[in-house]
């Protein structure tokens, strides 16, 4: 939908209707009519069954209504419970009596095809005349602990907590709601969207993130209904809360599987991956990761900085634990000398002070307390992990209460705890205690590491972020005086029927759009190469041109380029080299001369580049930036992001490539201008919201070296 | 310690002493006693307490003994329940008696210092002299569930099962020992290692190997006694049955807490990961894998291919199952036209025929068993996963059931299969009846792929996997004639006294050695360069040349090379240019001229790598390969393998880099001769063999390209 909406009548509602109420639970009447009463419901229930009001018998203890139009007027909340045919006239009278709010349970919709999908668009229609909020069809209701309101025809309803959840799938809500209940975890708010016809993921956010109930949101999707608005509200939401969600279909396969499942493309995964990130979402992995930060977002603070405190009963898991830090975030500090030193009279001889702590098989529980008391006071310790092995000085419940009374009262500073109980019915007991006093208790070392490094993440993510991009920001970023004269020349070839620019001319699209550009002209013979170069001062670099961009791939690298030409002899040679070249390797590629180019200063130092965008249908503008010529992409170290960038987001782009400690200068590199290079980012950003025709672009190579970051190459695609 | 060892006394032995035995279930000595007797073990047993005898008191129900002395000659195994000091005079007059095996339980040996270190060395003198088996010290014990052995002080025992696991820490043996009986999971044998003053892992490899109860060997080290030892003891293994390790310390900072821990530094994290994937050995990566691994491989035959069909009852975990494929080996093949069919007739309208099969949320047992008995018959499909959500129609007992029968009944190729059944407590009895038939069953979709991946990974391993390479066979596919004059160069300067070799001689050692070396030779002046030039063959390429390793970095790139310089002019230009380049840029480095290099054939084609060696602590040369130039360390795309390298080690090297489909001439790149590059390797591994005395070696840049593949650079270093 759209804007901000009340969503009062659907998850706090005075009055209930349930139209298809049934006196048997196997019957979906029957389930969320119970469902509603067991959760101990204190508003006005009314159940709609026409045989049962005929006969004057109650159902499920109620006396049942005729009819919708017996509803009074104006009640809060609809559950239909009908199958598609006889759910649509339904909706129709609900209107009519004013009902504020609908559930749609019911599948057979848009997810099977033409006719469902004109059954929904009727739905649809019928909602927007009345302004009655819709949710569904095809959900499974939903379920706030808060107001005691269960109307799901699901198999239970999970205690009350500060976790919320949302999912496009059905069935993930039973899964989480079978879980929940299993694992004793408390829950404030549970949504099963179904189609989305009318409230999304975005409606959905959007309250959850008001609703103060609700510490972590968390969210299941397989796509979202619309790319800006979803952007939008996931900004503002995650700026007040945590949003963990778990996309499926992050995979090619797994994105042929989502269009089988939903009917519908979505868009690219690196542009979710990319739209996630910028909005501050936590994109979880696993299924298996959703519980596993679900719990410590809920109730663990963010630590303030990176320090991680191991303290341990065996070495073994100790190791592990390191092993998962060293690929994360997180540090194991060397506990300062004040601590050693305490730490040194807490514990035995042959303890290990370092970090991990290792407090020997015959530690207790008071071992562990003083170990966590000490630790918990050094100030380069922002958080701590507690390993216990059930080795048989272990006493896992007197173990969990001394963590949990160290974490609880001796933790002025609010530093965050998580513990690891390896092993099965020896440590049930203390793993019990823990998850009630809110420290999460992991099953494994790595899972654990895992969980306060999520929280560590959340929180770097929190300071560095910057205000909301507004494009007015990102466009202050960088002056770019010609601007207007770039959309002009790719409407200019849009007119002509182009679909492709090259050359001279995209390098021009380049300058315009307040890039750094070499200079270039295009030569046709070996004497204009030679004037050229003169012109354009020596040295100068050769590379070939044509018209053809399928061809381009075939003159990549030395094939197609000299470069330091620094005498008309050499110009002319390289011009004929070229030209022979290419005519033997590709005699059917109309190769139109070649592009003379000034050398970029010191242009023997430094890295190409490769920048560009393509547009997703579902997010818009996706930059992407990586190091030119073999194999950037299939290495994997390429940065995404989405437009408009803000400055916060062009820093980010380069400092999570693994190659950036090269442009800082280590491995051998060379020091470059990053601050040029985040420019260069925020005017690419800005050419793709500006001129809508392109489809995409890409700029390489652009060379970057220590005098600065010159684009030598472009290619331009319009759609 | 070494050769093969009959480990019979310690594993089956026909008569135990349990030297301090004691009444009390809380001491060392009263939990052995006690676990062996609760074990049902059905040898003779001798609990030797002094106290006790002295009293005539019965320990547990038997007489006691009042020393070792009074023992009968030639007991298999005695338990030592004392502490060290205790502890060393007893396992001599355990060895005067002519036991044949004994643990040591006691810590304070090697891992607490230099005391413990020689008390240690003693207790190795004394069992070496006799002969005796020795297991320990710092050891948990052991257990044999097949002959009803539990000489351990752990809290429980396993029941019997296919699985063995030996670890070298007793804190890992708890946790596993609690685990596996909270999960019902069957163990073989349990042996925990301690300090390996004597057996080793290597040792208790080849005892489990040769075992009949034992189907899967699991383990989890910390560090390998002896590499050669281990790859041998591995390589045997390993061809005979599934083994897991989990190998702790694979980071940086795991590698500083495990010698924190253990008190040994270990070999590389790379040698490591090679060793166990040349021996066949499964690399376990996090703990929670070495659960789920062991049920699959316990319990499973090996799929014949990659195929894998996923059934589900709900689209989201199909979705997710399909994401966890695409990073794997396995495919999701679309089913053949009569599957398709078939299907088509068992199911309803809207299911999704195709892979993930969708058999919708009202699917019950018999829609589940009529799709699998079609899926498991098509020829395309290897393994199968079935998916389950507790819907209101799901019932898991009855589908597990289903499944149960159609992977027993219906499966006449043994495909494997596994389960994930999503959810808590409505599962549960759906997951134990699996589990108890061998399905194993996982709480996440994404494990569950992962599982049936690693039996994938496996078949392919084995069905590739070459004969154990003999260093002759290494030899065979390489002929260098001049080896001994490689060995000689080499010798010569070690007899120098130089740690570092590169320039000309060094690659004179390549070309020694076998290799493809472009003619190369040293000009100190720009006339010289033009004359070698003139000899070499024009074209030729200019580098600098320096005697200071320390400086050669300054001058990687294009600072430091001048290619394609195809007439005298352009040589002497180069010279100048690069030597006055180089007095500025680094006017301290001993700059010595230019290396005039030949042009490799089609040179301006292909791509330039990097291959080379360590020597590694453990597991001696380690080889290494990759793109040279900027990043492909940092962009983690190198591979390793031990020397000696077999012929399909080389391969694989190869194909398992990144950047491999760019050598086959995709994304823009080259076909280059991979039977060369192969050659290559299996030269440097040779090399490294036969020349001990070098520590490293790097040779970089390595021309690939279609006309062949060619040493333009190489570094020496001895150590």
């Amino acid at each position: 939908m759209s804007d901000r909406l009340d969503l009062a009548p659907l998850f706090s509602p005075a009055s209930v209707a349930v139209v298809g109420a049934s006196r048997s639970r196997s019957k979906v009447g029957g389930m969320v009519l119970a469902n509603l009463l067991a959760a101990g419901y204190r508003g006005a229930v009314h159940p709609v069954n026409p045989a049962a009001a005929r006969a004057g018998e109650a159902i499920q203890g109620l006396a049942a209504l005729a009819s919708v139009v017996d509803l009074p007027l104006g009640v809060d909340l609809a559950v239909v419970c009908l199958p598609r045919e006889q759910a649509l006239p339904e909706i129709e009278a609900l209107a009519a009596r004013g009902v504020r709010a609908a559930i749609v349970l019911a599948a057979g919709f848009r997810e099977t095809g033409r006719e469902g999908f004109l059954a929904e668009q009727e739905l649809i229609r019928t909602a927007e005349k009345s302004g009655m909020l819709l949710l569904g069809p095809n959900s499974l209701g939903l379920i706030n602990t808060a107001r005691n309101l269960d109307v799901s025809f699901a198999a239970g309803c999970p205690k009350p907590g500060a976790i919320s959840f949302f999912s496009q799938s059905g069935a993930m809500c039973v899964c989480v709601l079978d879980w929940a209940m299993s694992l004793g975890l408390g829950f404030a708010k549970f949504v099963s969207l179904g189609n989305k016809a009318r409230l999304n993921e975005a409606d959905v956010l959007r309250a959850l993130g008001d609703d103060p109930d609700t510490r972590v949101i968390l969210g299941y999707c397989e796509s979202v209904e619309d790319g800006s608005e979803f952007l939008a509200a996931a900004r503002e939401v995650a700026a007040k809360k945590p949003v963990l969600l778990l996309k499926a279909g992050i995979t090619p396969a797994g994105a042929r599987a989502v269009s089988a499942h939903t009917g519908s493309a979505s868009g690219s995964p690196a542009a979710y991956r990319a739209a996630f990130r910028q909005a501050g979402v936590i994109q979880v992995e696993e299924m298996a990761d959703l519980f596993a930060l679900a719990e410590i977002f809920a109730a663990q603070p963010l630590p303030a900085g990176p320090g991680l405190a191991v303290v341990t009963n065996s070495g073994g898991p100790g190791i592990l634990a390191a092993d998962a830090c060293a690929g994360s975030a997180l540090t194991l500090p060397r506990p300062g000398s004040d601590t050693l030193a305490r730490l040194a009279e807490a514990l035995p001889g042959f303890a290990s002070l370092y970090n991990p702590v290792d407090l020997l098989g015959d530690a207790g529980p008071e071992r562990y307390r003083a170990a966590l008391e000490i630790l918990v006071a050094d100030p380069q310790i922002a958080s701590l992990l507690v390993l216990l092995t059930p080795t048989v000085a272990a006493k896992p419940l007197a173990t969990a209460q001394a963590v949990i009374e160290v974490a609880t009262q001796r933790n002025p500073e609010a530093k965050p705890f998580a513990a690891c109980f390896l092993g099965g019915a020896s440590v049930r007991a203390g793993r019990e205690v823990l998850l009630a006093a809110g420290i999460p208790c992991y099953d494994f070392p790595e899972a654990a590491v895992g969980a306060l490094c999520a929280l560590y993440d959340h929180r770097r993510r929190q300071d560095h972020a910057p205000a909301p991009p507004r494009s007015c920001q990102a466009e202050d970023a960088c002056d770019a005086p010609w601007d207007d004269e770039a959309v002009a020349i790719v409407e200019g070839v849009h007119v002509q029927g182009l679909l492709d620019l090259g050359g001279v001319a995209a390098l021009e699209v380049a300058h315009a759009a307040g890039l750094s550009v070499l200079p270039t002209g295009l030569a046709r013979t070996s004497a204009e190469a030679v004037r050229l170069a003169g012109e354009l001062g020596l040295p100068v670099s050769l590379r070939l041109a044509t018209r053809d961009a399928d061809a381009a791939p075939a003159f990549r690298g030395d094939v197609a380029r000299f470069s330091h030409l620094a005498d008309a002899e050499a110009v002319r040679h390289a011009f004929l080299a070229l030209t022979n070249r290419a005519a033997r390797v590709r005699p059917d590629a109309p190769v139109t001369g070649c592009l003379v180019q000034a050398a970029a200063p010191a242009s023997e130092k430094g890295f190409e580049l490769v920048v560009g965008f393509v547009r997703d249908p579902q997010f818009g503008p996706l930059l992407s930036f990586g190091l030119a010529g073999v194999g950037s992409e299939l290495l994997g170290d390429v940065s995404y992001r989405l437009a408009p960038l803000s400055p916060a987001d062009a820093r980010e782009m380069l400092r999570e490539m693994r190659f950036y400690p090269l442009l800082r200068g280590a491995c051998g590199g060379v020091v470059v201008s990053l601050a040029e290079l985040e420019r260069l980012l925020l005017a690419v950003s800005r050419l793709a919201l500006r001129a809508p025709r392109l489809a995409g672009a890409e700029f390489a190579p652009v060379h970057a070296g220590p005098e600065g970051v010159f684009i030598a190459g472009a290619r331009l695609t319009l759609g």
